[in-house]
């Protein structure tokens, strides 16, 4: 007997990030490739006694069957939490609890994509949305990223030409680039958006992790109802728990939340409340200020050391948070090439290929500087400035290709 | 601007459980209408005892990202459970940890569902499956439940006319109809599965809930790879973890991990964590021993009060396990009308027709009795009674109508 798959998944492929994960199980291996924020920035403490008050205080209430759209005091305080960072006014009834934002991707595109509906995505782009919207079956669409944000003039030309139903982006710190939009080029791009249809996806999981330069409004401030927003405990909490949310006007969430249901009925409702009393105990701006300080740390040494090893055609972005950093190898070098030069010297990263829905092989890679401290950042780099100066140069080129 | 939603989500239908807990929210309805567990049943303490245990013992790694799979040492309690519960024999590497098994449901829809393909239901079926399912837009056919299982006659007719690609089924203790396959069934239904290639997805999270009779083998003895089985702890340990599994063969499992992690990464791995500890440092036996005394009694004073307070002309049910019983009125009385009535009187069923994926009104409802104690089930079955009696009397028929 053959086992017949849905069409839809042959679109999809098994991540790159997992493969390469199989080779950084090695702990001789330093990795920047995984999205992993510093388990030193954990809470584990405080959720051991907020695990403790919600089954002490709550009882069996905290373990029965829950509602969909997730637990109201933690949906409150998200809320305040927009109030607050935004002055956005968003109640609870526009926030659905989530799976971590992933799932929101997957809702989205249960609510609105029908095969061949086009999606526009930013590339490079984050890789587990270009996973989640391939199993709908869109027609993709890209518009290229600047240093200060989406490329405004080719969006509009994309939005004229093409109406994609959806555009997916990521404005702050950008997974992989670290990018993020300006002011400016918020404001730029919510007017070309203003004239079209097109439902702008904003992904805000780094906001938080800002480290330099200034707080830039939520697009949903410029956008409204024509924005949906999805937000993460992952890097601020703890990703383990798995969970994120989608804030949306009244109209989408209630398709949302059928799509919820059908899905997995709601969140794992223990972990909201104990998420809920944690963040109602401790002093969340206090635990976040210290993830700030940390990252700030790595990245300036990653950034340091990169100054120092690798070589001077090579360029990287230096973001002003987030996880990650972009490095463009000088036009024509394969970062594939590179990752399996770099991995045979015990040192990885993510090639820049899986973050474009159209492209195998491309000279860019994605380096990750929260999981790794300030030795092993500088270690890891001096390898892989080796390895890129060795490739540069032709050493050991023979070897490479022979393989 | 109007927002044009996907064609799939005219397929599903808000599930009409969730409307009827609006009515059930009112703390003086007495409510036969939920499918939840009794919150009795649920381990507070002990769960207490191993959240601390993993937060003391495994500390930040506890609240990393996890792999898509799933907490190895679960997916081999499982395992060892099957091996023990049916002579099973499973690997973990046929384990996928899933939010519940409803997310199963959605992860099996991605894999194997393109648009019109055929799934095949029981009638009635677990409306949790017919709104999952709903979202791939398939084409649903139906065959008859008998006391002793499915009508086999009938599965043999529309596996050979319509080869539906899937076979959905609840063998133990079946929601919404508390009836179980019979051991001869089982082997019948297999003979014939065998014959065609429909995949026979076993969806069991009652099967450890029976208080009488005996225990059936799972039919993936019979089928092999031809199964996919579905489990769950939401009845066992409790519901709020969102902690079920899919075992299926290894090329069916590479599959579904791949859905499994486009949807949202993995499932929470703290509760993972927790419910493993739990399992280990306990005596799940024991436990499952009390949920089942604690259902017998409910399910016997059920059927006692249904005895002495409904018409003679009314049938039910008698499951030996699980969570409902189903009432099947005289021929042509509405089950809706008696939902309206019976709810003025303060008590609340689900009514059948949810429970079809072809029709709109009908003469049967279900009844859960695990969530509602002694006194409340003779009160509530003695309202309905009244209530049925007074609809099949004409009384107060005109009020009804005229509403």
């Amino acid at each position: 007997m053959e086992t017949v798959f849905a069409e839809r998944m042959g679109h999809v492929k098994k991540s790159f990030i997992r493969e390469i994960l199989k080779v950084t199980e090695d702990p001789s291996v330093i990795s920047f490739a995984g999205g992993l924020p510093s388990p030193a920035s954990f809470p584990v403490e405080a959720i051991d006694r907020a695990a403790q008050a919600v089954l002490e205080e709550d009882g069996a209430n905290a373990l029965q069957y829950s509602t969909t759209e997730g637990f109201l005091p933690l949906r409150e305080f998200i809320c305040a939490r927009y109030a607050k960072r935004f002055g956005l006014r968003v109640t609870p009834e526009e926030i659905l609890i989530t799976n971590g934002s992933q799932q929101g991707l997957d809702l989205i595109g249960k609510v609105f994509l029908d095969e061949g509906d086009g999606v526009l995505l930013e590339a490079p782009g984050y890789l587990g949305a270009i996973q989640a919207f391939s199993l709908f079956s869109p027609h993709f669409h890209t518009v290229p990223l600047r240093q200060d944000g989406v490329a405004v003039d080719a969006l509009q030309a994309v939005l004229e030409t093409h109406a994609p139903k959806l555009f997916y982006a990521v404005p702050n710190f950008q997974n992989p680039s670290g990018l993020s939009y300006s002011r400016a080029n918020r404001e730029r791009a919510a007017a070309v958006l203003k004239q079209h249809d097109t439902i702008f996806i904003e992904d805000d999981p780094y906001g938080e992790l800002r480290f330099a330069g200034e707080e830039a409004p939520s697009m949903r401030t410029f956008l409204g109802g024509q924005s949906i927003l999805l937000g993460s405990f992952s890097k601020i909490v703890a990703p383990a728990m798995r969970l994120g949310w989608i804030c949306a006007k009244p109209e989408i969430m209630e398709k949302l939340i059928v799509a919820k249901q059908a899905s997995d009925l709601h969140t794992n409702a223990f972990a909201q409340r104990v998420v809920a009393r944690y963040l109602a105990d401790n002093d969340l701006d206090k635990h976040i200020e210290k993830i700030r300080q940390m990252y700030k740390m790595r990245s300036d040494c990653m950034a340091d050391a990169i100054a120092r090893y690798f070589p001077p055609d090579v360029h990287c972005t230096r973001p002003q948070g987030g996880m990650f950093m972009w490095a463009t190898l000088p036009e024509g070098m394969s970062s594939i090439d590179l990752f399996q030069r770099a991995s045979a010297m015990r040192v990885a990263f993510v090639p820049g290929a899986p973050f474009y829905v159209d492209r195998s092989d491309v000279n860019t890679l994605r380096l990750n500087y929260t999981n790794s401290d300030e030795a092993a950042i500088q270690e890891g780099i001096c390898r892989l400035g080796q390895a890129m100066t060795e490739m540069l140069s032709g050493v050991g080129r023979v070897e490479v290709l022979a393989r």
